[in-house]
């Protein structure tokens, strides 16, 4: 495995109007209801290739918190993938494969990741995602965008600060509606 | 012409974080020097061709004096379709096909465009687009979303306060490393 070969991938899932949280934290909004007869349909095998190309998801304190609350009604998202918490508090920690990490993000990357992974996801939340994009660590962007306007809620990548250019890698569309665009950050 | 062909489409060329305009105004960052592969290129007429489907131009007032200011160097963008400029200011108009208008959106829309057309653009500015939405007056949102991070600017569709489902009815990706998504306000 060369360093080469690493690559950090933010992943979002917004709404049109980039909001990637309502304001009451509702997620029935994810369920759409459209239908783009010209879009893609997954299967369950080439969603578990897909998957299996990720080899470490990281995410924020609060995004843990609504996984494992999700997890009571839909089991664990995340699998048995290596899955690092960025926090400074004690979360309850239940799994064997999930880590609490409390250092510094660079080091986190350079020292640690880069070591032992060549694909890592940040899944969130939008403050934990905008850091690793300012540290210039982040190597890919893709977003989800769903049919729906939120209108309000949390929004992604606002006040970034930092003009940011980036190479179109693939555009794909579902049957349900989603789009999905994938982004390089040209360095 | 039957009022059931009616279209009002809003049209915006947004950056993946979602602004439509820099701080300062500029507008460099549309020429992107991206290239995609496995985009498609329109020709002269292919454009044209699309051109032609709309029969007229709604814009703000702000939109309409970088209009007249741009086309000092490139020429008047909208040709010889209707345009329409929403302002109660007096605004010099030296272009026949060029109305202001300072009344009401509602009876624009219902009793002088649909009896006039069938396809008619607001293509800003985004409070005058956000005005149409909240209306709801808008058939269609189409995004153009350019392949860059501007990281600060005029938001796009924020705080509408309304949530919209929406149905996904055409995605494009160009060459240059824009996508055009195409979506229908679901009634």
């Amino acid at each position: 495995m060369t360093a080469s070969r690493f690559r950090l991938v933010v992943h979002m899932v917004s709404s049109l109007d980039g909001h990637i949280a309502k304001s009451d934290n509702s997620v029935s909004w994810f369920d759409t209801t459209d239908f783009y007869e010209k879009g893609i349909e997954l299967t369950v095998q080439d969603t578990a290739q897909f998957l299996q190309t990720i080899d470490c998801y990281i995410m924020g304190a609060r995004t843990y918190e609504q996984a494992l609350e999700l997890s009571k009604s839909y089991g664990w998202a995340y699998g048995d993938v290596p899955t690092i918490v960025m926090t400074r508090r004690q979360l309850p920690v239940e799994r064997q494969n999930v880590e609490l990490y409390s250092g510094d993000p660079e080091m986190l990357v350079n020292d640690i990741l880069k070591t032992k992974y060549n694909t890592v996801w940040v899944v969130g939340g939008a403050l934990l995602t905008k850091d690793f994009i300012r540290l210039k660590l982040v190597d890919e962007i893709r977003l989800t965008i769903l049919p729906v306007i939120l209108g309000d809620g949390l929004p992604f990548l606002d006040q970034l600060k930092q003009e940011l250019p980036l190479h179109l890698k693939d555009v794909k569309a579902y049957k349900s509606g989603m789009v999905e665009l994938c982004y390089e950050i040209r360095k």
